[in-house]
């Protein structure tokens, strides 16, 4: 009996074997005597053969019968391609239909966002989106690969907090039984801050929520957060960490998802030189640069999504900030020992204009200063004071970074729209489906 | 110099070496010219011997400053326990203390579970606390390691949906936008089957939310989800992956974290019998054991938390209860081909009164079947429109399943109480810290 595989797995060694394979007709084009149907499975696409003279009667029958979006099982034989090297058909000997699709709605004319979002759930089948879900699922699995060999443990910080460290305005809330508000979390960072003196490098992933009005091509309301926090790791050794591992992400995903890559037409060049050192600029040095491009920007103020793709124009890998104005920063920075108007936060940004992907501060460790901090920052201390704990009971210097999935996701894939990287969007007017 | 390393990698091969700790004095024993510290450092614990004549009067005098829980480096010469093979302690040349922690709130009295948990941020750092996130991290893990062995995609789907497929009174309700209600997911499966149809195996796993007032051992409010779901695998099949996932999960804790379980007092000769296959009884079958049993249950109900203890009671491995009555599962249920008032769904019992670990079923798939039990289910279908599609566009025979981390990890771990199963528990009255 041919033995059931997937066709990722088929490759020269398959040839000459006939093999069972279970997906759906993504194609089908049909000449007389001869049916083409682009298998898909999940872990790939295959074209496949019908001929009616191998089929027999019956068999041809059910061939005609397949449309777009079938479900069915073939057996067929592997053969490479007669022109192109390391590409494999299958010629069918056997089908068995599960169920034959009705008119597919997506067609191959061009649909507007609206109407592929409306349908998301089939629109997810595509070539394209399907090589974005499988990209993103490497980028997953690179983090964890990464993360668990250099000894961090997994700590589920919570979704359900009792109030916000960053204002209460992007925040979606909801009744807590008779404990009052509670508030989606829009980082687990606080959280990860005390599990480091119990596991010393902990991290989580998971979902965060942005109740934000603005509607650009990088926003999404419900988005996924890495966060990672280290005891006893200063703010250089930090970005060493994270350049590691955006590296080591970039480099799996060229190893693994090559194919994936050329489909969605990604220059792969471009990627391949994601490797340490990245470019290190300060707050200062970025500032000048960009008023010598040409930017507006001054001293003091934060950076715009322009003023993030102006200073990534000349370099073709990932650059950090650091040193930002205490002012534009959160209230957890550590202040730079040389200047105290600066904190010892980065910024990573990606290049080709996708922005900030990932933001890290080594994190003040000395009660009286943070207290300082929160007062000025008008924290209500009532809710954080164990958080403040933990610089009376064995601190220690401290850092820790957050990584934005789709952002990454985006820039790996070169997509132009953020909603394209994660399975269900979720924007200011979609909720569905 | 002395190199820097985690108590973790301590082994045979490091002693007569100097090596540098960075960590905590998690306990201190004094006798006059000798201060025992047990030093952790987020991988382990290990004893440090500090003698005055070896430090010297400046650096005795530091040593005399450490209470609990100060933040600390060490250079210690590692040595074997003269009488516990297999141990290891560091015989302490140098210390630099980072921060001399305050008296600790945590003592070794019995605190009651309400200051535990208020105290959460620093009640992690206690060993058998510090044990029990070892070993979810571990069991977290091994799931990732089997579902990407066995070639699933991870499908990330949304926490924020339109709204409830069971029924609304247990779910977390926000304002979106313009767009009226949205609830917090209870589960991703409908997501995850539009999902196979473009990767075949898909998984999630991410927070889910139950506003339930139920206030037991066995509830949180906010818990871990993993949900599978798997194109062209039927029930049977279902069944024989989740016993591999379960006792792949077992067996790597068993071999990975010994000395954890040890911590908690966990019998590991009833863990090491977690091997497939698991009992496997039909509905019926349980119904009959547990009336003979003594149960008052009958045919037709559902069990409670007695009657899944009861049904476990002879048995040091999981047991399957499949093929239930369709009156008390959920609508998407495939039906039993044999008995049509019966469904193909299964729940997973640990042992030792844990309860439900899993719940899973094959999926129906016939567009006229569900839509007559969605209908019957009072599914307000057009919110499932999209669900229904996946009917009609290349359906397919599918199976699936959800596990509960926290429930996994109470009976891996032998925990009595949910609630120290999950970092940051969120219980009815318990929102903080």
């Amino acid at each position: 009996m041919a033995s059931l595989t997937l066709i990722k797995k088929i490759q020269k060694e398959t040839v000459g074997q006939t093999v069972t394979l279970r997906g759906w007709a993504h194609n089908i084009r049909s000449s007389g005597s001869i049916i083409f149907i682009e298998i898909r499975d999940g872990s790939g696409f295959i074209q496949g053969i019908i001929e009616k003279k191998q089929l027999g009667k019956k068999g041809w029958a059910e061939a005609e019968k397949i449309t777009r979006e079938t479900s069915l099982e073939i057996e067929g034989l592997i053969q490479e391609h007669p022109r192109q090297k390391g590409v494999f058909e299958a010629q069918i000997k056997k089908i068995s239909l599960k169920q034959v699709a009705d008119e597919y709605p997506i067609g191959k004319k061009n649909h507007g966002p609206d109407f592929l979002l409306d349908h998301r759930h089939l629109w997810l089948r595509d070539q394209k989106q399907w090589a974005i879900q499988s990209i993103r699922q490497e980028i997953i699995k690179s983090t964890y690969q990464f993360l668990w060999q250099n000894d961090f443990t997994k700590i589920d910080s919570p979704i359900l907090t009792p109030t916000a460290c960053e204002g209460t305005t992007t925040l979606f809330e909801l009744e807590y039984f008779n404990l009052g508000k509670a508030y989606l979390s829009q980082s687990g960072q606080l959280y990860l801050e005390a599990a480091i003196a119990a596991h010393n490098k902990v991290f989580d992933f998971g979902p965060t929520f942005r109740a934000e009005k603005s509607k650009t091509r990088k926003h999404l309301i419900e988005f996924w957060m890495m966060d990672a926090e280290m005891a006893f790791v200063e703010h250089q050794e930090s970005m060493n960490i994270q350049e590691k591992l955006i590296s080591f992400i970039v480099q799996r995903v060229l190893k693994n998802k090559g194919p994936e890559l050329d489909l969605l037409a990604r220059n792969k060049e471009k990627l391949e030189k994601t490797k340490p050192p990245f470019s290190r600029l300060t707050y200062q040095e970025a500032i000048q640069k960009l008023q010598k491009m040409g930017s507006k920007i001054k001293f003091g103020d934060d950076f715009g999504a322009e003023d993030e793709t102006l200073i990534t124009a000349d370099s073709e890998i990932p650059v950090f900030i650091e040193k930002w104005p205490e002012k534009i920063k959160a209230f957890y920075m550590k202040s730079d020992p040389q200047n105290n108007k600066l904190v010892l936060g980065a910024d990573l940004i990606a290049p080709e204009g996708y922005g900030e992907i990932i933001g890290g501060s080594q994190r003040e460790d000395d009660y009286q200063i943070l207290k300082k901090k929160m007062k000025a920052a008008k924290i209500p201390l009532q809710y954080f004071q164990w958080y403040l704990d933990l610089r009376k009971y064995g601190s220690a210097p401290h850092s820790g970074f957050g990584y934005g999935l789709e952002r990454i996701v985006a820039w790996i894939c070169g997509c132009q729209h953020i909603r394209e990287t994660i399975p269900f969007p979720r924007l200011i007017n979609r909720l569905t489906p």
